[in-house]
């Protein structure tokens, strides 16, 4: 058996050695202050304030770390905190699911949005949903809710029920009531479990200047890993707020944090409500 | 608090009840031979021959279901199988994790290479890697690879490696041996842990008009399962083979395989590659 | 200097010649026929009927040649007949141009419509425009608009205008009476220019299983172009009708027109209401 | 008929008033100096420094304007520049263009390497090409290279030719000797007319922070302008410099570079070479 051979010249890995010599410079600031320091030299002076958030099992279990973000290129992102995934008759419920797992994030992402509004952080929430149509509904995604929901799926209403499933203008797929959006916010609509391909999120980060994502909301394993995969694949620092985020099965939530936390932080980083909000007080952000 | 209100007029529902039709008659197929039917309605008649493959817990846990492929629309789809994610010196080497967990997956692919190699079914390899300038690496996921890495990361070589990890042309980089592409089959270079946003792979499926995954490879809750997320909400049918993924933690993996089934199948099936070889072998594609 | 060298070995192109082989047989049936056969190899079996268009200019100028549709496979795109572009205080309208070159393609449009609807050939309808707190506007876009506007850009509402410019939701923003769709049409709803990257279009059409787009709107220049490149990109086969399309600027229009013929066709095909309708009615579709 | 509605509660368009303050300010500006000033606001402090440089037919035909740009910030592109595109035996050879119109730009072009070459203006390569097994190649598009080719098209070996067209590793795929990169340049491998969705510039211009591409390359009409549109609907602000870019047709590329203009600069900027070398170097960029 032979091989590909991919042989380069020396010149095209010219760059290399200016890029790893920022990588060791960070890497040294992280040995003396464990602290992903915002990396002005790709992203410029802060724009607001600097300041920093403790992550846990970083870079290895059992550790410590810090992550340090610019306010004012720092979005604090809620997914789905929709009626269809944490609220009475809506999609999980019609699907049986226990609603308190997922509801549970409830609280704390509201305690979060009460320390960040009134700051330069911006503030996103993401709206899984469909056309009227479901011209954008792949027929498995569809086929499978109607099997799951025992003949009662995406785009239909059940018995008893606000509105058709995960459909766009209907009561079930709004934001809930806590967690509501006010003037200011952005309100990102999604087709996909994820939004960098089925959204404009990748654009609307981009004119918003972001950097680094605080993430909340649910389900942990699903959309909200799916969007800090996507994310992550493109550079964006992500930080989950374990405490924030939920999911319909306890063991996957677990998981789904811990998977975060691999090879050093494999998709990023894990904190909570009470670290996040502590370190946006103490920098006085407002 | 007043909410955003979206009305849709009726002849912008339009085409729902039309897609609904078929998502009924797709449920009633299910319900009479738990099947997962191929939608002719959808992708024409098969090019190749159609099959069935079993899956598990699906719709619920604890049943059993089956997905009905075209084989020549099928894709077989072999993720990252290289030295740095399962061989001696590697990346995952070099970071700590045992090699036993990701390589366990090596015989059961080349089981099912052997089945499918002479058949319809295309078959693809992924290969994670950077550019040997680094210019397609984000810094932060260089960064925590050499933090992990106790100072030596991605495009670094570590002493007694093969060469610098996770880049482009090493030997540490390319597929292992034992599945090692062979003429016809297409390999896949992508920059990210998925692959639709930093590889050409969406165009390479459409090209070959794939419809199915059938999904292998490591590591199950990192690069498997962005592949599979992507792809999903994209439509495509993904079932992964559950023998032939393995993750660097035996808990993430399990989790990352339970995370897949919720909800009916958010992401798409569960097999194994005794089921998916018997299934291969019986439809008589050789 | 020395140069970068990248050697396959041979199993590398093992594909290479099979493909090679049906580039063969499509390029021996051109010879015969004039015609860019429908691909059941790619594809499949049709699901509609195959029908062929006549096509100018092609694969040279000043000659002529045919490109062969699945009807079931083929989507009708008429792309931004929004009042902005076209209507009297919209967009075009306020920034000084000459409305009766994009009205122009009103009627032409009007008649397609009336030849495909009813038939199975698939009719989508984009509409550009930006969410109302602008987050999906980039900067330079907006103040570009003030600027040629003199002082009323994108999301304001110029004096005796309809509404806020190019706003979602705003009655000049939405299609025009005359081309308004109707029950079953799909509504693609774009932030820019093109619709790949800033829209679903692309799930949307992957939903629908077209393979081929019979191209209208406005302007030839600028959006009908711009999806029509990203769409070719993705091996979309494209064909856009001459008198169905418009600009701002009309030897813009000539010679964007004239830039789709080049190279044998680099970004598909060029035909007319007339010839399209004849073949729409020749084939019996409805 | 009745039409979509769309209503939208204040608390949606809150973001609308701290947005078009900052476009008020953006005009103001430019009423006062005729710039496109740098967004600070937007992207923070700059990096390297602010220059200006002239841009014609701004925002009308006729008058002159001038964007402004952070030098560490900014991406010089050079596109396509390969024997495939402006030399003897190449893709654009074979099919019979005439050469002098896409070669023209090479002079010009090594001109603004020379000034931006040891500057912090990134420079980044863009190639056209498949891989050997044309995997990513879609089949309409090898077809027609082949008609247009009287029987040889991509992936084949024209008589008298360098190698195959289009394909990765060919010397005719290749980068001219004249415009060879350097070290530390990025160079790109694309399989579209466009780079966004086929490649991974995007990833690479957002691992380097840029916010402006100076344009080059060829061809104007085609894979310019397709890199340019897309980079414009992300908000990247777009210079072409005119007499750096060619087409296979003259009248193309004037119409070309006369569509950009439209619209207050619809996709950008046109300038010249000689403009923005005087621009760097008044600067003092070195």
């Amino acid at each position: 058996m032979t091989k590909k051979v991919r042989k380069y010249e020396e010149f095209l890995v010219g760059g290399r050695e200016e890029f790893l010599k920022r990588v060791e410079e960070g890497y040294r600031i992280f040995q003396e202050t464990r602290t992903y320091a915002y990396p002005t030299w790709q992203y410029g002076e802060p724009k607001g304030k600097l300041f920093k958030v403790e992550v846990e099992d970083s870079p290895r279990f059992g550790e410590t770390a810090y992550v340090e973000l610019d306010s004012a290129r720092t979005a604090f992102v809620a997914i789905d905190m929709q009626t269809d995934f944490c609220g009475k008759n809506g999609y999980v419920d019609v699907m049986g699911y226990d609603l308190s797992l997922t509801a549970a994030a409830i609280k704390p992402i509201k305690n979060v949005l009460d320390a960040v509004r009134g700051t330069d952080i911006k503030v996103f929430h993401t709206r899984e949903g469909h056309e009227p149509d479901l011209s954008d509904a792949p027929y498995n995604k569809v086929l499978r809710s109607k099997i799951i929901g025992d003949g009662v799926g995406i785009g239909e209403k059940p018995e008893g029920g606000l509105g058709r499933l995960l459909t766009r203008g209907e009561e079930n797929w709004d934001i809930i009531d806590e967690l509501y959006p006010i003037p200011g916010e952005v309100v990102i609509d999604k087709a996909g479990k994820g939004a960098f391909t089925t959204s404009n999120m990748h654009l609307m980060l981009k004119n918003a200047g972001i950097t680094h994502l605080v993430i909340t909301g649910i389900t942990t394993d699903v959309c909200v890993h799916t969007i800090m995969r996507e994310a992550n694949d493109f550079g964006y620092w992500c930080i989950v707020l374990k405490d924030c985020v939920g999911a319909t099965d306890y063991g996957n939530h677990e998981a789904a944090l811990k998977s975060i936390k691999m090879q050093g932080g494999v998709f990023g980083n894990v904190s909570d409500s009470e670290r996040f909000i502590k370190a946006v007080k103490e920098a006085g952000l407002k």
